[in-house]
């Protein structure tokens, strides 16, 4: 263990004069800014001046996972799946790719979830609703199993049944629900069950304020694998995970480590790509229509603001990638031994679109190819939208006790 | 990087006064003790008074991979996925899990693979061939394709769907054969097109003598992560994980680092159990009936004598357990935050069975609860179980240019 956490606060990246204290997380954004249209999320200070000097030099055991970073983190109340610690494997020509794969539940998600089930345990909630199709839902409710928490998951009913098998394993209970009733519901299983939320509240995405902590220490990783590389290319949906990896550069610069932060470009789907609207736009976050596209797991109709700081603070772009860019960079990950899912190339199709880059150059793969996979035999049976159906479903399953 | 290996040459387990130089890897076990009926493997042997005094506290990157271990390894000329350096996962009252799963390929394979396609490599053979229905010819493939070597994966006709995407995914050649024509097509493919095997050619198990030095691994980890546990109880098929981590701990005890060596225990499906049937005969090794089983992974109809040597030399067991047992070890770990593949959780329903054992204990879980899925959308064609329409098949995907 690297000792306790020196998390202050909350506070609003847009507008560092207004914080708040550090609980309870403020799972639907900031509420002095926030407007009808526009949520600005929060982020989660720290007492830099108390950072350990060696934090990033001292020894740690081989599964130290997030833990190592704790001063850097909100408190870790939660039990550890041993998350984080992944590989960098060079991939050719100074391109890196960091395999988030090869955590818990095989993805990138298992570093927030261990933050935001964290403070789930700590505001001492009976259990985590989140809403997700994809790797988010599983990775909650692993981390909410392996807590002793109940986790509900509201899902679409066109989810891939491969990742819903995936959920089902951990014994959470999976709602199947149309799009647009996913937020309101998530919202009453928060305001009358007591579950904590682990991902989105609001219109636009301000997401957990502790995951995109949970985040960083992929940028901690690379910067003890090989410094700070000259661009970061990561899968994109609401840009929890670009601004994470960005804020966490942007930590070892503050603390004195690194003389700079990458170059951070957003990969996008192009079916969607909020970010790059957002930016053309000159709007804090847009709201655009989705179009078809097999990457699910980063197919977002809103963007978020997180997302524009790390872009605009670091000199980067959104790159919006097609399926067939993301299906040509998973095949050439194929090649080098690595089986990606489809939406986790796109940080490698990024680069492909954008071209050679000067220096080292990290492409981040959140996710294994087992996750596209149509398993068709497993299909969960859809929950009606309303709180009547949705109750009636939990108490089946024993939730509400 | 570690150093250069200090392998010395090839010996046989049963009788350490045999030995043979290093190159080439005796694929087909001990040509002077094998018999028709019993197949004796070799080992590799290492000059071990010139292991470095420190190799086992050195601090290393966090993405050292098998590299760490360089001089207790054959030479490891296959370029590395960052295989290894799995995480421990205390899952209480003293219980450890190896969480294998954690793999490039998502299974403990990965480490057999880098020795094996290593050898490939030096041997410079233009690919390599494999006999298997899962998780091993995943690996070979991955690795293969990293080293940019050819790989053929000869399985069964009813392999998991799940597990054949997973190959296909790597572009290996695929061959659906019956059970029996596998080994004899295998070293045609060897001996035709000097393929390199990385899997058995012989009648009872032997294996590549390559092999077993990388699950040594395991061992040399556990010992950094808690030390010298009380016992270990692995997934058993063929054995070859069996004694790769024993061995490693015997490496340990011989080096002056460790006192005693764990007690080893082969969790095989009762369905089959060819350990249990050879130490009940004494005999070497034996060949049994399989029944049904859901356990892909490890049903097996023949033993090896490696895994015998790990028994009896560490004061282990064979520890027979059924489906059922292997689904409650699969729906523990899951409420724990491991979804593991039901052959996986062969270790913990051993422990289970056998009942308390005081001192800490390991579980090796060997992959992710994915492998089982039953996808159904990915079936192979069929080849004819001869060489003329293997080598028709391998023609049609421009193996033989």
């Amino acid at each position: 263990m690297a000792g306790d956490s020196l998390a202050t606060g909350q506070r609003s990246p847009g507008d560092p004069a207004i914080t708040y204290p550090l609980w309870p997380p403020l799972t639907s954004g900031c509420p002095r800014t926030g407007t009808a249209e526009i949520a600005y999320p929060v982020e989660v200070d720290y007492a830099y001046d108390e950072v350990p000097d060696d934090l990033f030099r001292r020894s740690h055991g081989p599964s130290a996972a997030l833990d190592r970073w704790a001063p850097l983190l909100p408190p870790l109340d939660a039990p550890t799946l041993g998350e984080g610690g992944t590989p960098l494997i060079e991939i050719g020509d100074g391109v890196y790719l960091k395999d988030e794969s090869r955590n818990p539940t095989w993805s990138h998600k298992d570093r927030l979830n261990r933050c935001t089930v964290s403070a789930a345990v700590r505001m001492d909630a009976p259990g985590v609703v989140v809403a997700s199709s994809g790797n988010h839902g599983a990775s909650a409710a692993a981390f909410a199993a392996r807590a002793g928490l109940r986790c509900t998951v509201l899902t679409s009913p066109d989810a891939p049944p491969a990742v819903r098998s995936f959920v089902d394993a951990y014994g959470a209970v999976v709602l199947p629900l149309p799009q647009e009733s996913r937020w309101p519901l998530m919202r009453l299983i928060a305001d009358r069950l007591g579950y904590h939320p682990v991902s989105n509240l609001t219109v636009t995405h301000t997401g957990h304020a502790f995951g995109p902590e949970g985040y960083k220490t992929i940028a901690y990783e690379i910067f003890t694998q090989i410094g700070v590389p000259a661009a970061v290319f990561t899968p994109t949906g609401y840009g929890e995970l670009l601004f994470g990896v960005w804020k966490g550069f942007a930590e070892l610069r503050r603390l004195g480590l690194a003389e700079r932060t990458p170059r951070m470009y957003a990969c996008e789907p192009a079916a969607g790509a909020p970010l790059a609207a957002a930016l053309r736009q000159g709007s804090p976050a847009a709201v655009v229509p989705v179009g078809p596209t097999s990457a699910y797991g980063i197919a977002c109709s809103v963007g978020g603001y997180r997302g524009l700081v790390a872009i605009r603070e670091s000199g980067g772009e959104a790159l919006p990638v097609s399926d067939e860019e993301m299906a040509a960079a998973q095949a050439e990950l194929a090649r080098q031994g690595v089986w990606a899912e489809l939406s986790a190339a796109a940080g490698l199709a990024g680069l492909r679109r954008r071209g050679a880059v000067d220096g080292p150059v990290v492409c981040v793969s959140t996710s294994s190819g087992f996750k596209d996979l149509a398993v068709g035999s497993h299909r969960a049976e859809p929950v009606e939208p309303t709180w009547e159906a949705v109750s009636r479903r939990l108490r089946a399953a024993r939730i509400t006790a």
